[in-house]
C-alpha cells in the first residue's frame, strides 16, 4: 500500500493506493469525522458488482449508505444529472451531516465533486476511482465540473476531496481499451516528469495490461505522487505549474471534439495529442533526438493509436480553436525537451501547429 | 463616500458606499483588471430605469455590456434560472474574459454570485446592490446560492465578489415596505454590535424612511463595516463569529417559512424573530431590563410588525425544525445581553423557546 499526502494547508488530504483496500473505506471515513451518512454516486455496473459489499463494509462501521446511479457516459456530466443527484441528496440528508462518495470513473468523480461543492455551500466528499484514468489523474486535485452544450467543464469548481482511495484490484473489471486509455495518461506523467517511470513502462507494459496488481500499484502510486506535487504547488491553475499536465491535451482535446467524443476515447486522443506535441517539438528543434521514436514505440506497444485516422486537419483545427486554453486566441503548448523534462512554449505559429498535426494524420 | 475594506488575504475587496456613485462603476472595473465584457444580471424594472445609463457609463470606459433579466422573486433563485443565465453567459463569453455584475436585490445577488462561482470554475463578479437589505447585508460576505424544493440556499458556494458598490441614491426607487424591511437588518447590526448606531436609529429613523441620502450613507456605511469585520474573521462560518449575524434569524426564518414566504417579507419576519429572541433573553434572565422595550419601540417607529399575526405556534415550531442551523437537532440562539452585546446560547429547552414565541403572538 502506498500513501501520498497532497499538501494544501487546511485542505490537505491523503491518496491511498493499494490492492483490496476498498473494504477499509469505512474505518478511514470514521477517522475523518465527517458523519455517518454516505451518499454514493456510482453507475449501475459498479453498484451491481460492488454495491452489496460496500454497503456491508460501511455498515459494519456504523455508516449508512444511499446509492445514486447515473449513466456511465460524458452525457452524465450535465446540469440535469447534477440537479437530480442534489435532490436525492437533500431527501437523504435528514441527520444534517451527509457526505458523498464518488465511486466510479472520471465522469462520476467530476459530477459527484461538483455536487459536493455546491450542496449547502460545500459538504465533504471522497474519491474512490475505479478506472486507471481516474486513479492516476482526475480523482486527484479537486477539479470538478459538468458540461454545457457550449463546451466541456464550463460549470464547476475547484473543490478538494477529503480522501482519495484507489483500489487497483477494481481495475481488473475494466476492458482492455479502458486500461490502454488510462495508460496514455501514465505515459504523459512519465514524459513530462519521470524518466524512471518511462523506463518502467517500456519494460513492464505487459504486466500492466494484464492488470498485475503490483505493477498497477507501482504505476498508480507513482503518478499520484507526481500529480499531488504539481497540484500542491498550483491548486487553482494560476501559476502555470499545473499547465504541464496539459501535455498532449491541447491537440488531444481538439481530436476528441473533432471526433464528437465518439471515434477516439480520451486516452486515445491524448496519445495522438502527445505525438503531435512531440512532433511539434521536433519541428521547433526543442525535442531531443530519438525521443519521438521512443514515445511512439511505447504507445504502440501499449496498443494506443499512433496515427490520426478519419479526421481531416481542417476539422481538428476548427475544434482546437474552441479549446478554453486559448485565452484571447493565444496558444500555449506543453512540449518535452527530453524524457521527464517538460517545456512550455507560447504563441507557436498556426502553420507550424498544422504541420505537426498533418504529419501525424494517416496518409489517406 | 465611504470605503470599507473586507480583509480576506488574496480575496480582499472594497465596499464603496455613496450617493450617485453608479456612474463611477466603469473606472473602478478597469482598475480591477478583470476584462471588459460585463454580463449584467438584473430585473426588468432596474434595466428599464438604469439600463441605458449604465450601458453608456460602462461603454465610455470601453466596457461592453450584456443584460440578463430575471423575475424579481425568490423563485428566481432556482437551478433553472442559474442554468439559463449560464447558457446566456457562455454565448456572450467570446473573448474569454467575462465578468458578472449583480445589479439588484438579494435574490439577484445570490443568483449572480452563484453563477459566477461555477462558470469555468469561477469568474470575477461585482455586487451592485439596489435594496437596503442587500446593501447592508446580502451583498457582503460571499454567500451565494439558489433554492431547492427541500429548502432555501441548499445549493451554493462561499464565493467573494471583487467589489461591492452601494449607491444609496438608488434606494429612493424602493417602496416604503422594502425600506422598512431593510431597516430590520440595520436594527439587527445595532442590537448585536453597535450601540451608537442604535441611538442614531432611535433619533433619525424618519430621515432614513424618507430616504435622505446622508442618513442612508451613514447607516449603510456603518453596517457594511460591521459585516466586513465579522466576515473577515470567519469567512466560511466555521468559527462561530459569523453566527451572531443570525440574531433574529432562527425564529425569523421559521416565521417566514410558516407564512410560506408570502405573509411576512424577510425583514418583517426578522423583526419578529428579534422580538422573540429578546423575549427569550428576558425569560432566561440574560437580557438587561428595559432592552425589550427599546427594541420593540424602535421597530414600531420604523413601522415593522411587533406581534405575530395569523400564524399558530405549532406551525412556526414545525417550520423551525427544518432550519439548517439545527445541526443534529441541537439549537443555537443569538441573544443580546445589552444593546451592542450579543451572546450565543446553545440547547435551550424547547418549552422555553415555545413560551417566547407564544408571548410574541398576537392574542386571537
Amino acid at each position: 500500500m502506498q500513501r501520498v499526502r497532497l499538501k494544501l494547508g487546511k485542505r490537505s488530504y491523503q491518496i491511498i493506493v493499494g490492492s483490496g483496500i476498498l473494504k477499509s473505506l469505512g474505518k478511514r471515513i470514521l477517522r475523518l469525522d465527517i458523519g455517518r451518512d454516505a451518499y454514493i454516486i456510482t453507475n449501475s455496473f459498479l453498484k451491481k458488482r460492488f454495491g452489496r459489499d460496500l454497503e456491508r463494509w460501511l455498515s459494519a462501521c456504523g455508516i449508512k449508505s444511499k446509492f445514486k446511479t447515473v449513466p456511465d457516459s460524458e452525457r452524465s456530466k450535465s446540469i440535469a444529472q447534477a440537479s437530480g443527484a442534489i435532490t436525492g441528496l437533500a431527501g437523504f440528508d435528514l441527520a444534517r451531516r451527509v457526505f458523498i462518495i464518488a465511486f466510479g470513473g472520471g465522469v462520476i468523480g467530476d459530477l459527484a465533486g461538483f455536487v459536493a461543492s455546491v450542496y449547502k455551500r460545500g459538504i465533504p466528499y471522497l474519491q474512490v476511482p475505479t478506472t486507471l484514468l481516474a486513479q492516476v489523474d482526475s480523482s486527484i486535485g479537486g477539479k470538478t465540473g459538468v458540461d454545457l452544450r457550449q463546451g466541456k467543464n464550463l460549470i464547476g469548481a475547484f473543490y478538494q476531496p477529503r480522501l482519495v482511495l484507489s483500489d487497483v484490484s477494481i481495475l481488473s473489471t475494466l476492458d482492455i481499451r479502458q486500461v490502454r486509455a488510462g495508460l496514455a495518461e501514465v505515459v504523459k506523467y512519465a514524459a513530462i516528469k519521470d524518466k524512471v517511470l518511462f523506463f518502467y513502462l517500456e519494460n513492464n507494459y505487459k504486466d500492466i495490461l494484464s492488470c498485475r496488481k503490483d505493477a498497477l500499484e507501482y504505476v498508480v502510486g507513482r503518478c499520484s505522487r507526481i500529480k499531488a506535487e504539481i497540484v500542491a504547488g498550483d491548486e487553482r491553475e494560476e501559476k502555470g505549474l499545473r499547465t504541464i499536465l496539459n501535455f498532449g491535451h491541447t491537440i488531444g482535446h481538439a481530436i476528441e471534439a473533432a471526433s464528437s467524443y465518439r471515434g477516439y476515447n480520451h486516452g486515445e486522443a491524448i496519445a495522438l495529442g502527445m505525438l503531435c506535441a512531440v512532433r511539434l517539438g521536433v519541428i521547433l528543434g526543442l525535442t531531443a533526438q530519438g525521443l519521438e521514436q521512443r514515445v511512439a514505440s511505447l504507445l504502440k506497444k501499449i496498443g494506443l493509436p499512433c496515427r490520426i485516422k478519419g479526421l481531416s486537419l481542417e476539422r481538428i483545427i476548427a475544434a482546437h480553436y474552441r479549446d478554453k486554453k486559448f485565452i484571447g486566441k493565444k496558444n500555449k503548448f506543453v512540449l518535452v525537451a527530453n524524457i521527464g523534462r517538460a517545456k512550455i512554449v507560447e504563441d507557436i505559429p498556426l502553420e507550424t501547429i498544422k504541420r505537426s498535426i498533418k504529419e501525424v494524420i494517416s496518409p489517406a
